[in-house]
């Protein structure tokens, strides 16, 4: 059995992994676009300010570790063409130029996703740059090295953009902060956005918001940064402003893309073509919270994905102890400077637009025994539906942000309510917490409010 | 009305405050035998070595505060009897040994538990101390200032124990740990105790394990431990072997006392007697994992048992809007020096005596990204049960078990199974954890072995 995996990064390379430990006798081929695969995109920010030192970390295995699994990952090679009908690709050799045909009897896309560059005028300006992979960040570090840029402007006010701004401003750069929206942190409730905002601007990092960039301006080189009718110098301009899947492999070969416009899988990772599985960025899920088709492409969940495809594609279409990926809570974690901020299930807007009728409440607390050194601060917020109390929704913003989202993310899954959440018992001690938990908190003046 | 609350630390005072919250009206007084109420109790080993410098931060409120709540806290004094047919109590005032007689319309028993001095001769010597109320903690420091210990010896490995040995080691103490049986850390498995015990040593805390303690020799003060034909010096001993819940005025009184020894109570924390409510280290309660009674006595349980106490006396016996209790699960965590170490739910060998069969999975992984700075070791055990799947316990030692483990909590409570957890959507970031939680990764260890 050939089975043929495009893509290799988090999805695809644990796709093969997996598939190799369920059918060792399976000829396994990779396809990767760039020059190496299994990169650890989540840690390219880190990498950026030499937090991450050296480039070699965020390489997880190398074609010769996969060559090692009898795994062929054969880099810089761009698959071209889908013929499903015939089980046949076409390959663009990218070092070559050369063209070549493949086959194969089983097929996992994990094609991933690609960072949006809008099309601004001066975009193509040198030292414009998007940061989606290590050759990205190669030419970002390329041009520090080079002209020692003193201005920074980021354009994107997610997760990818805080913490680029946040590696930058290590390197010594001043750096601005530039998002088209009303404030940064989209995905989260304004408490949490002006919490992120306020530590920005602590640190030294202008944040401009509602600010809609218009220009790159530049001779060959950029220069500034043009919105509306302010202006900005920069000799560094990183766009983080989103991005999107790359599913044009799946769609032209006859995939059936859902609405989010990623590719449509059933529960098993398979897509609507015989053979076809599909994970990691590219594939639409569902979010379990709200019940609805769901888009979110981050590196836990393409893994997750990966392992679930892989066993699959390896055991065939129809298999009786095939794997089943259930979905996604949307949850997510990022750092900026000292505050960690973090999410599970949907935001209160994104509940509303579900159809539910919410109540929430958000609360500040200490994040460890009063008394005990060291104490900060953390918010947290619990979003639920007011009918029957399930929790829909965490955020939390502070000290040990990321283990409170967690927690809720768990509570999520198990489906339960906040007065569910009234006395669950946590682990307690002054080092690690206050008595009640801030989520034990927060759900007991929730469910005050019910 | 007039509501008695018996006992004023964790269960009381939030018994009292709730009480006052649900009925402005009411007459409430609570009875204090130790000169101060709202003591943090768990803060008692970090005020030891001064990581909690000030006796005052461990006093969550004072009597005045109770007061401006219009709360009467009277400190030092001993409800000696309670006779619930006449809902009359006998108190002693202790500070001038008068006894007088109160009555109540409804009553909250929150005696809380005590430290178990066992029967060793010697164990009155000078210098031999229990640290269970905050003048405990008041006589050791007093002793250290008087007579500046070198040798200190903690007879318990618990987590009390564990804490104190750490914080006498600060205070530059030669510290020993005496344990009687064959390892410390007894609720856990032996993976952990022996992280544990391999951790004190490191820090140069000698463990002695299966030594049963024979005799405290000195002279009117202590001068050392004798076990088996071992002997070790000592100018200071705190015992730390457990503690036993105060139930004495509950049971004179005809309350039924569960099998742990602890008062039993109903969901809404009613006890058998008549307008009788009981809270905290004094009752039983049952662990969700088996099913069975248990008795834990910990703060926060006691915190939120004290909520459901006070508010319920506060409604009155039978009252629609009634709170209820379901249960713990025995989650807790400690630190000792560097080494974070909890649990939730059963150990392996709780799980079985409960009569489940069970499968576990214990893993050692990196807990943040392998590339990023900081990044430490954690080991993580899953506990399931063989039939179901059905997660039953966990235990972490290392770094961020305190996430961990409150994580595999609210997967017990939310009644999740190991194959649940597999794909389970956790917040990822490189500087929180690596792309799959160790939780992800020993459950689909353990998921493999169903």
């Amino acid at each position: 059995m050939r089975l043929v995996v495009v893509g290799g990064v988090a999805a695809g390379t644990k796709a093969a992994s997996r598939a190799r430990r369920v059918d060792p006798e399976a000829e396994i081929t990779v396809y990767q676009e760039e020059p190496e695969p299994s990169i650890s995109e989540c840690g390219l920010p880190y990498f950026l300010s030499g937090t991450v030192a050296e480039r070699e970390n965020l390489i997880a295995r190398t074609p010769e570790d996969f060559a090692g699994k009898d795994i062929e990952v054969l880099v810089r090679h761009r698959v071209e063409e889908l013929d499903p009908e015939n089980r046949r690709l076409s390959v663009r050799n990218l070092a070559t130029g050369e063209r070549f045909e493949d086959r194969y009897d089983r097929l996992v896309i994990a094609t991933g996703a690609r960072a949006i560059l809008p099309p601004i005028p001066g975009a193509d300006l040198d030292g414009v740059f998007r940061l989606r992979f290590l050759t990205d960040a190669d030419g970002i570090l390329e041009h520090v090295r080079e002209y020692s840029p003193k201005k920074a402007v980021v354009i994107g006010g997610g997760y990818i953009g805080l913490e680029v701004a946040e590696n930058l401003h290590r390197l010594g750069m001043e750096v601005s902060l530039v998002e088209a929206a009303d404030r940064v942190a989209l995905a989260y409730g304004s408490e949490v956005a002006k919490k992120v905002e306020a530590h920005l601007r602590e640190k030294g990092v202008a944040v401009h918001t509602g600010a809609k960039v218009e220009e790159f301006t530049g001779d060959g080189r950029v220069r500034g940064v043009r919105f509306g009718d302010r202006g900005l110098e920069a000799d560094l301009v990183v766009v983080g402003v989103g991005v999107k899947p790359s599913v044009e492999l799946a769609r032209e070969a006859g995939a059936e893309i859902g609405k989010t416009g990623a590719i449509r899988v059933d529960r098993r990772m398979q897509t609507s073509l015989t053979d076809v599985w599909a994970a990691g960025d590219c594939v639409e899920t569902v979010n379990l919270a709200s019940g609805e088709p769901t888009w979110v492409p981050l590196g836990d969940t393409a893994n997750q994905m990966g392992r679930v495809a892989g066993t699959n594609a390896a055991l065939g279409s129809g298999a009786e102890t095939a794997l089943e990926f259930p979905g996604v809570l949307g949850s997510g974690v990022f750092k900026v400077f000292d505050l960690g901020v973090g999410k599970a299930g949907l935001s209160e807007r994104e509940a509303e637009m579900a159809g539910f009728e919410v109540t929430s409440a958000g609360i500040e607390t200490a994040s460890k025994a009063g008394y005990y050194p060291g104490a900060g601060r953390v918010f947290i917020k619990l979003i639920c539906d007011s009918e029957t109390g399930r929790l829909l929704g965490a955020e939390a913003a502070g000290d040990g942000a990321d283990k409170l989202v967690d927690v809720c993310a768990t509570a999520i899954w198990g489906r339960l309510s906040c007065p569910d959440l009234v006395n669950i018992d946590l682990a307690y001690a002054p080092p690690y917490g206050p008595a009640l938990s801030p989520v034990i908190q927060a759900a007991t003046v929730l469910s005050g409010r019910l």
